[in-house]
Formats: C-alpha cells, structure tokens, sequence
C-alpha cells in the first residue's frame, strides 16, 4: 500500500499545482475530481499525470443516481440524466487511468446534497435503494466495456437524507456482488465506516472487492456542516490500525487516499498539509 | 398498540404537569425520566402515575457503562461507579413499573455527552464495546431479580463517539440474546435505525426482544446540536408506516413513545404539541 493525495485535501491548488506537490513529496498517486479535471482539460490533465509518472487512485466522483425515484416523467427524466452523466465520468476515468469512479449514489429523490428538505421530496428510502441497483445494472457493463472500476461508497448515515442511500460497507458489497469484481467494487472510508459494529466482518467478506482505501479522521462534535466534519489522522475519534490491518488482511494492495473536507485545513499552507498526512500517516495509520 | 407520551417531549412540565396532560388528552401511558422523578420524589411519583391509572411504559435512562475503558485505577473506579449507578435505576424502575428502563450504553471512554474531545480518551471502540458486554453480565441478573426488563437502545452512528458505542438494532440485539426475553430487550427508535439497510431484517429477528417503539422524524439538516435534531413525525425524512408494520408484524404489543428533543417543540404550548402528536401519530406513523 501506498500513499495517495486525494486533491480534495488541498483544494486551493489547481490539477498542475497538485501534480507537482504530489511529485515534490514523493507521493506515487493521486486522487483527482472531476471539477478540477474539467479546469485544466481533461487531454492536459491525462498528459500531466502520466508525465509526472503519478498513478491516479481513484475520479471523484459518479453517483446521485437516486433522483428516478420521483414520480412520473420528472423521475424518468432525471434517471435518464443521471445515466448520462455517469456515462461521461466513466469516459474520464478511461482516459485518465483511474484505478476506480468513485460512486456516491445520492440521498432521498429530490433532497440536493446540503440543501433544505424541499416541499416534494420522496421518503421511500427502500425505493431509493433499488433505483441505484438499476442504475448500476445499466453503468457496469458500460464501465465494464471502458477498463473501468465502479466503486460503491457507502457514507456515514448522517449522509442518508441528501447524499447517499448506501449507508454500510455490507449494503454496498451486496450491490457489487452479481458484477465481476473487475467492474464494481466498494470503497472503504473510514470516516463514513468506523462506526460499523459489522466493518470487520464486512471488510473480510469484501476482500478483492475493495476498490480503494480512503482515510481521514472523524472529528468530534462535527461542525455545523457536516460535510466539513473530515480531520487529519489523529485529530479525531478514530483507531486506524486495526482498520488498516483489516483492509490489509483482506488482500488489498492499492493506494491509501487522504481525502480531507475540512475548513482549517484548506485554509493552510497546502505543502504543510501534504507534509503533515505524511507523518500522521506513518504515525497513525499504518497497522 | 397505543401512544405514550415521553415526558422529555414535554420537558418543561413537571411530573405532575406530565400526568395530568396525559390523563387530559386521554392517553395511556407515560415514558418517565428519572431527573424529573427525582424532582417530584419516587414515592410521589409512584402515587401521582398509579392514581392516575397511566402505565409507565419506560424509564429514561440508565447506562453509560464504557468508561471502564479507561486504564487502571480510573477504569475500575469508573466502571463500579457505573454499575452503581445503574442499580440504583434498576431499583426505580422496579418501584414504578416501568415496562423497561431504556439503557443509553455510552461513548468512547473518556469522552463526555456532548462535550468537545478530551485530552485523554480511549479510541478503542471494540474493547468500549466489550465493557457493555462485562456490565450487562453484572446488571442483568440484578434487574431480572426486581422484575425489571433492560432496554437496549442503538443510537445513531452520530452519536458513536460521547453516547453509545451500539449503533445497530442487529448489534443490541446480539448483546440481549445470552438473556431471558424477560431481562434483556431492544429499543426501536425511528431516529436512530430509520437508515439502517438492516432494519427490517432485525426488527423480524428480534421479535418479542423489542421492549419499546419509539418515534419522532429526522430532521434535515440537523441543527448544530445535533441531539436536538428529532422532530414531530412528518417534519423529516422518515417514512414510518412501514417500520411501524414491521414492528407489529413482530409482535409488539407495547405502547408507542413520543420522544422529541427539539428546541422549537420545547418552545411551545405542551398542551399543544401533545395534541399534534397525537394528531400526526394517526396521519404518518400508524402502520
């Protein structure tokens, strides 16, 4: 296993500035996002990594393939809209290389990620969830054409309403399990899974099906936005060792991605931050 | 099944308050909190509850038995205070005939409800979970001699960190089977499970185990203090008909306890709300 910069972690730098600190560090791969991608070109950005010789971990992100679950046309509109989205995110990541898309697969149909609970929203979460096996039954086999990984993220429950229906590492195995593990995996973050009273089990169950290992910290309280609740290994509630162990023990042999949402750490000097997860990865990481 | 009224919905009444508003708006039964029977006194409260003809159908709460978890002398020290404590509550239930006393079973050890991190705490999650597993061996057979049935409540992963190291109804479960239905059971609370990919499954595995139903909604987005982010029902994300199916298709008989921690409701007119909630207990959660 090695150590990947997810660029989300210093989102202040543009592709080319996180290339370069990748390469300046002496990191071998890097995390991209599809927004950023889009900044720089995708040609420009496919040109970039290879040349600085980066493996590229994982695209962020796919998903949000839920919105189907409305009624009538609207929802048969916006499944058809979220196919074809996810059709362009497997295209980049084909080109880039990625070792997998990451699938956040969206909240309840028609709540929008850190929004308000609108007034026409659908609380049928059973339904939501069998609207991402259909929309998965429809991308892995075009993924699967392309080279491309599909990875399941299931995300910390308090995500459930607006981002991701998938909410356990058990929920998104069994989503996998009727492709070839070559076209859709599960992605093991801790600070979404370290709660999971069954994660140790289902890390095992999930073995050559773990597309990729994301670490950060879970910090306590949250702040307001939850989204920002992400730390640096070691500032939160986390005991990564027996995760890494586990992950380890399961056969996984990819990249570690430090994948940070978090406002301090944005708002710091973004070489001290790489320099920083260096050693808190040494320190608290690894089993 | 038939609708309880959890006083901390009504947190501003007293117990005296609480009764009569139930006995007012006709219901049945009352859920109690021990700060507030410790206000009006034990005996008293036991009259007022009997005289009015309520049932009590819990006690809130006993548990926080995980700072055993701690090292050495603090551990133990910690750990026999907690199971003291516990006993203590074993004993007012028994006094009150709750149906059951709701065991909140607590957080990493060391880190205190709703307080920031620590300078020293433990991030041993497994070995925290074990100490409830240790105190349910000494509680058990203690509140089974009074006659008393514990409840287990998962609580949301949210809370993993300061209030209970239970995050699934699978998981409490698990920790009821070595008992008698009659000394050990689960709480299903909607708040807590309604994302659970499992709750089905375990709400039909768990059968006579249940010892309480509990509902309010999730609110979306939770407010800062996220303990007060339970809402009237139908003010959220959940969907409760068919958890409440599932809850009586398993066999529960019990009474449903309204329980909102909600600044807003807090704010209002108790008469008020306890006339919504039965209101919306006929529109949204009956199955």
């Amino acid at each position: 296993m090695s150590l990947s910069l997810n660029q989300w972690t210093t989102r202040h730098w543009t592709l080319p500035e996180a290339v370069d600190g990748c390469v300046r560090h002496g990191l071998e791969a890097i995390g991209l996002w599809r927004e950023k991608v889009a900044e720089t070109g995708l040609a420009q950005s496919v040109k970039l990594v290879r040349s600085a010789g980066l493996r590229v971990s994982s695209l962020c992100r796919g998903g949000f393939l839920t919105a189907g679950g409305l009624p009538g046309e609207d929802g048969r509109t916006a499944f058809a809209q979220a196919l074809e989205e996810n059709r362009r995110a497997i295209d980049e990541a084909a080109e880039l290389e990625a070792a997998c898309l990451v699938l956040v697969v969206g909240g309840l149909p028609g709540v929008k990620p850190g929004e308000p609970l609108p007034a026409a929203f659908s609380r049928d979460l059973a339904g939501a969830r069998e609207r991402v096996a259909e929309a998965l039954a429809e991308l892995a086999p075009y993924a699967g054409e392309r080279g491309v990984k599909l990875a399941l993220e299931p995300l910390h429950p308090i995500y459930c309403p607006d981002r991701a229906v998938i909410s356990t590492l058990g929920q998104a195995l069994e989503l996998s399990l009727p492709y070839p593990v070559e076209q859709v995996g599960v992605v093991v973050d801790t600070f979404h899974v370290w709660w999971d009273p069954r994660l140790f089990e289902d890390i095992a169950r999930a073995g050559s099906r773990i597309a990729g290992y994301q670490v950060c910290d879970y910090l306590h309280p949250l702040p307001e936005d939850v989204l920002l609740g992400r730390g640096m290994m070691g500032d939160g509630v986390i005991g990564f060792r027996p995760i890494t162990a586990a992950v380890q023990a399961a056969g996984y042999t990819g990249d570690v991605e430090v994948e940070i949402f978090n406002a301090d750490v944005w708002a710091a000097d973004p070489d001290e931050v790489v320099a920083t997860m260096k050693a808190r990865y040494e320190e608290v990481v690894l089993a």
